[in-house]
């Protein structure tokens, strides 16, 4: 798709300074942009690319005042980056407005599919499920028997959802993510093996939900695993039976929560962090990539670090001195020469 | 479904106290039941939930004694727990019970496959392929050339099964999980590229195995990877070509075995946890989350822990004097200050 | 397939030494080998098992002497190694040999796919997309619109490639790999719920790249995320949005790359490293499995290890005093005792 400045700067309020028929057809950043890009300058740091930029259309702030000629087109506006930020939107929502129902597909014939949804080719739509409005299953999605889904949900191709789990509106899952498969629960019997503890129990999504790719959400045994209103997971992260996330919180890629474990809402957990089973995380907590959570943390609102986790502040302590931990043993022998000596 | 107490009782070889025509529709946990549903009460803690839970019926023990009127139905039996697990797994075989062959599918001419399979849409087997009887072929699965798989196996949807694996009676796949994919080995050139040395070997998963939704199980570069029998592996595992983990280990989620690295019987290692290649786990061992097992460990049924991993205990005190460490170096300082006086 | 010795010793230029008609249909470790198995002696280590084997076949070096009777027949080559390895990549093209067009599948009427590509059934070929001559697009693979794919690509089943994405000749992506998928971002909004920043970017992998199963490379913010000439990633690997990986870099299993970080060319990274965003790390670099490393890296050709990483050498001498901690402690609070002494 092709705009003109004009076209743009109509969408956007603004005011054209230059070629008002200047052609973009992509989006670009103000320091890669070639011809046929568009751009936009809010950082003044980045000022300097302005007047070497290759991109066609540049949009800038209203108050911005030109140091040196400009060969782009510029295109002012009340704030650059927000106005940027509406034309990224609109641009991914050309890009998956995926609609129409594909063939071949399987819909059963008693799941009901709301208006307006996109079915792929090759998805799986099983008995009794119930799809909202707007919704987008794309191809090899697998939506088992008795799943709720709500309104405007965006399933991306190969994501699976076992039965009885439920999806709120808004909900975007990416390829390859799992919702629902068993949680991992096993009884030890005398002679060594193991009987399988039966996953009755299912996933709830709520509203404004976002997974990541090839993340893993395992069923309650009974119950529910509850990710709360608005969480967001990135990719490959574990999200074990039973356990609860609380509204608005952030979970970076490679992470693990254990059985039965409930995190608090408007937590930050970085990446490749671990959390035990049966243990809760105070609102607002922020945890370190890496670490290794041990222990239910009940103030709210501070910074973790570590394995064990242990404050932020105590764990850079300690980190600091294990890098001089050979010193430090050096000082103790000498120490101990000294009091050798004393004692003669 | 719906099942009145007298029901539930009859299966169970149970007695009904109260009213035997009492519905329930579902099962849940006492202390979170609501009307419809079907709970029990096997761990004295939890009595005081028999008499406030809003469960329509409540499986209890023979022996026990009412301390005040309860509003629920109860049936009474030997033992509630196992009596409360069994119906479990009846619920579960109900709602897994998928059957038949679902259009379209791919099932190539040359495959064999057994009587009472189900067999999804879009479901993928290869050339030479033999499935045994009773098998869930889920949607979206893939089952490569000459591939053999035993009796009674779940292959969930979206399993993919590269060539010539085994797979035995019973085993059950989750969604997502890769069987079969190349080991990672190149062979550096002078140049500092690499060439890739080819996999030839494949994956066994013997009998009554359970794999977690989106673990990866690389072939072996020649011979075979091998779980042994009743091998449960959590989501999110690596296991690299040439792994082979001994009858009976549990292993958690996002774990990583390296290549050529055995692993014994009996074995518990938890989540997160890195083992190099090549090295030997003894029976019986425990291995803490996010551990690091860089050495051979030859001594049975000992725990484990940190990174490299060493004793539990061993670990543990070292944790514990990290935490201190700030501390230690102040007192070292002290020392030193106090010598320094005492050499004047 | 069955091969005769004087088959395989026609194909490697050879000479027979016993049976010309002894027949093998399988390849195997000398070690393992059963009668009608091919297999190969290099490593004068393992000479002992020449004379035990039950191999069929023997691929022998020109100039290796006798110790004692041998049962096999042997094939005498210039290099035995290099010989065997062309025999295993022989096989592995064979058992890859996927020719034709399956059915059902969905090829978009706008794409275009080149001569001599396998195509499995219910793989999906989006509108706009280009594949290449001689690619083999596996079962269950999805590939979104406007992607272009190059010559000699291998798709295994159940690969995702979202829109716009661009691979590179001869690349190999392994089952569940997804690539393209969006890139963690969200702007955080004053009420403590999260806005979606639109990820319009794209994936480039280039020539001779190989993707691990379930592997995850998420899309450019803008602009695009780029795995360089002759990358070789492992299984269940994250690459978070606009990162770059150098040529011919080797990444182990679990590992995750966050957000713009730059990772240079020929370096070595071990299994579940962890590195946060906006770093760089210079070319030649060598990073053990379990780091995290929370700096850029501008010496080259450097070996590092720990969490936060540091040198090698420096994280090996800390680690080995960690473990003499509590011994440590006990050494000072016995110089207190003695000082206190001293004092009085």
């Amino acid at each position: 798709m092709q705009f003109t400045a004009q076209d743009i700067s109509f969408l956007l309020n603004g005011t054209v300074e230059g070629n008002p028929q200047a052609i973009v057809d992509q989006l670009a950043k103000i320091e890669e942009a070639s011809a046929g890009s568009l751009s936009f300058l809010a950082n003044p740091k980045y000022e300097q690319y302005l007047y070497t930029t290759g991109a066609s259309i540049v949009i800038v702030n209203n108050d911005l005042v030109l140091a040196e000629p400009v060969k782009a087109t510029l295109i002012r506006v009340e704030n650059a980056y927000s106005a940027f930020s509406v034309l990224l939107e609109q641009y991914n929502t050309i890009k998956l407005n995926k609609t129409g129902i594909e063939q071949p597909n399987f819909v059963h014939p008693s799941a009901q599919v709301g208006d307006d949804c996109y079915i792929g080719a090759f998805a799986y739509i099983g008995p009794g499920v119930k799809v909202g409005k707007g919704c987008k299953i794309y191809p090899h999605t697998y939506i088992a028997d008795n799943v709720t889904i709500g309104d405007n949900v965006t399933l991306f191709p190969g994501v699976k959802v076992y039965f009885d789990c439920v999806i709120g509106n808004n909900v975007i899952v990416h390829s390859g993510a799992i919702i629902g498969s068993d949680g991992f629960g096993f009884a030890p019997k005398p002679d060594g093996t193991y009987s399988k503890i039966s996953q009755i129990g299912n996933v709830i999504l709520e509203e404004d939900v976002e997974v990541g790719a090839n993340t893993t959400i395992d069923r309650a045994t009974m119950g529910s695993t509850i990710i709360r209103k608005g969480v967001k997971l990135d990719n490959l992260i574990q999200v074990a039976h039973n356990v609860e996330i609380g509204a608005n919180t952030v979970v970076a890629a490679q992470t693990g929560i254990s059985g039965s474990t409930k995190i608090g809402e408007n937590c930050i957990i970085g990446g490749q962090v671990g959390l035990v089973g049966h243990i809760s995380i105070a609102k607002g907590s922020q945890i370190q990539a890496q670490s290794g959570v041990s222990r239910t943390i009940t103030e709210e609102g501070k910074r973790w670090a570590g394995a064990p986790a242990v404050s932020y502040l105590g764990n850079q302590r300690s980190q600091i001195i294990i890098t001089r931990l050979p010193d430090l043993e050096k000082r103790i022998i000498e120490l101990e020469k000294i009091i050798a000596e004393f004692k003669k």
